[in-house]
């Protein structure tokens, strides 16, 4: 028989990866928490026509979707079929879709539940998200988003604190250097309609989200493809280096954006945070503007965020989000300013990794192993386990007298930190015998000592 | 527009919700943790080769089928969808399906893994599976499976150590009353052999598995249909009758059993269990032996647990599980005996609603909420905001200076205990004004004793 596979793009977690994995999410979570966010969760899958049709015909094509149940071929059409017409007959055969993203679902939530929720509504969802997009490092087709939300108010004081929430997760994982990028798409947007370039818009955010990979000596080159002039282009790349230093240019940036109503309002937004942050510096990440940070996500409208991690660590970004205005707006409900941020945790995984900054004491819960040395021990081995149990101590028993040697190397392999004896001489002294599988060390103890022992050196290492 | 609707059997959960059924989750962690159980994941969707044929023709209908990516006609044949051929056109369309239940995927983990893992392998899993069942009461087609398995040991131990396992949870719950029940499914192929139908060993399975819910009369009936004698049902009937009362007839049931190895063996392991729970009592769940007990899955072979909710909740199994000897062996490992159970979280929530032992403070994790009464305060609101929480603190702020009417509605709706106010005089003072909301009582308090009363009164809580 041949030897089982995984789905391609696809994990096993083991315990040692997913104490590790929980580590930063709880982080997230209790972050989350401390900002006044609690959780909602989505079905994994959702009706067809609420995820179709709303990510693009690139987003389209990585969404997995799900066979009807029982005669999936009820509705489907044979010219379809025979024209291989592969979009009309999927939507025939097919009823449900995984989740893409933790947005959409989002605003159909809201929009469903608009009579319950009060309103500036204020959520975080942490679910897997599902997309067949082509593995690599990093990028999987079953992956966890954190998702942090408040819709209904268009209160720039939430910007600030979706900013102070980014310091807060990555001071408490001890990630510091972080790069926070923020800009504005209505700078965007009115970069377009002074240099008179509106119908150019998507090229031009296109164009901007690959600055970070490419040269820009290519993007001028795809730029100028795009029937951009080159006095756009200087210009352009002109506001973008003003923006790098935003206190000191403040004054030539007001002066390029005055002409438009969009453009000064979109920079006096800007102004307000930075005005936050100049008396309340962050001390553990980094706050960069960058009206070259576009996020090619089409439903931003404002303030757009982006977090990198060191300068030093070759991933990609490992967090983001922006304001919507009209996301919710896609299921019928209209005038609800949103503004959402979304971590990633397999990036964060693997910056952690790379920094080395992954506690490495999270192998195993289990704090101690009874060794079975007789078949006549194993009622007392299960009393014992229960005594430890019930003073919140975590362990086991091996459940087999099998040789020393073994039951050694099972504790060994899984990092078990102490192993306890109990054989003949211990049911009669009714102490036991206690090794610290680390130093070596031995001691006999009478039960409630071993107790207190074990339980201060759980305590010790939380 | 159209309000968007959710899928069939699925459902959205709210933060009082999700309060609810973490604090089930995490009672249920804890004590997996507690036995020594560590936890790992798998993928939500498999190969659909590892999935497809595991589940009997039944089961196969109802797992979930994901459309293969891009092109999926390539492999499908004409003829097949001119002939409406089912299964063999989805076994061409289709190349992924969602995960059934979190035992097979656990069995394709052991084999992948094996070189890896130390045996025994003691493992935990929660995570959802999807089915497509009819939806009714505690039935969805998304659901939370929380599974602990032992593999590589056919120890007794482990049998008495899962039904202490079930005794902490339910225990731990404040669910007392629930029924443990316990079978052997030796004895079941011992009865068929006694009596000399062993052709009808599964029949008789699948009646026993209804005598929950059917009056004896009719599984007679049923059992007659099958060509079962009458005096066997009469001795069937008997034998079950005497297994309620082990300690009892304990010496009728040996003499039945007698002239078969396998029963003999069976009820020798029943001995051994009950042996230790003479001597060692359960204090809050009853633990019933009953040779009724079937449990429908094809994989048990050896001893086999249910557990029922207190009498008076009409609700099915909460909980159930079993041993297993050939598990792997679908994949290609042989010998490797398991023993497994899984708690039903649905099932569960219903029981601890309906006896109203659902903790009800669990609405939301903020503390406090800072009422916003000008834009002027923008910044001292945040500044607040962060300083309770770096003490710990979960808490917001209002986003924008609406009335307070409102903002108070917003605090009570969302039930958070305190709300703060912030205005002219408070900024003066450096005292801050806090009110409970559920008693009304106001108090001014310089930020020091704010903390320090919001630290107490969330402690008190916990």
């Amino acid at each position: 028989m041949k030897k089982p596979i995984l789905p391609k793009g696809t994990r096993d977690f083991n315990s040692s990866e997913l104490y590790k994995r929980n580590y930063i999410i709880d982080v997230i979570k209790d972050t989350f928490s401390k900002f006044g966010f609690n959780p909602i969760e989505t079905p994994s899958f959702e009706r067809a026509e609420t995820l179709l049709g709303k990510y693009g015909s690139e987003g389209e094509r990585l969404i997995f979707k799900i066979l009807k149940s029982g005669n999936f071929l009820k509705d489907a059409d044979t010219t379809d079929f025979n024209n291989k017409n592969l979009t009309n007959l999927s939507r025939k055969i097919i009823d449900k879709a995984l989740r893409y993203d933790l947005t959409v679902p989002f605003a159909r939530y809201v929009v469903q539940n608009q009579n319950d929720i009060s309103i500036p509504f204020k959520r975080y969802q942490i679910q897997n998200v599902w997309r067949a997009d082509r593995p690599q490092k990093g990028r999987f087709r079953e992956f966890l988003q954190c998702d942090a939300d408040v819709i209904g108010s268009n209160s720039l004081m939430q910007e600030i604190d979706f900013i102070c929430l980014f310091e807060k997760v990555f001071a408490d994982l001890n990630l510091s250097g972080c790069r926070i990028k923020i800009n504005n798409r209505k700078l965007l947007v009115a970069i377009c309609e002074i240099y008179n370039c509106q119908d150019k818009f998507l090229s031009l955010i296109n164009q901007l989200d690959k600055m970070d990979k490419v040269d820009r000596i290519d993007i001028r080159k795809n730029l100028l493809n795009d029937n951009f002039e080159t006095s756009v282009i200087d210009s352009i790349f002109n506001i973008i280096d003003l923006s790098v230093d935003f206190n000191k240019n403040k004054d030539a940036l007001s002066e390029i954006f005055s002409s438009s109503k969009i453009g000064s309002e979109g920079l006096s937004e800007i102004e307000f945070i930075f005005s936050y942050f100049s008396e309340n510096k962050l001390t553990n990440s980094k706050l960069d503007f960058d009206i070259g940070l576009a996020r090619g996500i089409d439903y931003y409208t404002g303030v757009i965020f982006e977090v990198l991690p060191p300068e030093n660590i070759l991933i990609g970004s490992i967090a983001g989000g922006g304001r919507y205005d009209n996301l919710t707006e896609i299921f019928g409900l209209k005038n609800m300013s949103g503004i959402g941020i979304s971590f990633g945790l397999d990036r964060i995984y693997l910056v952690l990794q790379e920094m080395d900054l992954l506690p490495n004491y999270l192998d195993t819960s289990t704090q101690a192993i009874f060794l079975n040395f007789s078949k006549d021990f194993s009622f007392d081995l299960i009393n014992f386990s229960n005594l430890l149990r019930s003073n919140n101590i975590n362990c086991e028993f091996f459940p087999d007298p099998i040789s020393v040697k073994r039951q050694l190397n099972y504790a060994n392999k899984n990092n078990i930190p102490y192993v306890i004896f109990y054989g003949d001489e211990e049911k009669e002294s009714g102490s036991l015998k206690i090794k610290d599988m680390k130093t070596g060390i031995q001691q006999i103890l009478t039960p409630e000592k071993l107790i207190k022992k074990l339980k201060n050196s759980s305590e010790n290492e939380i």
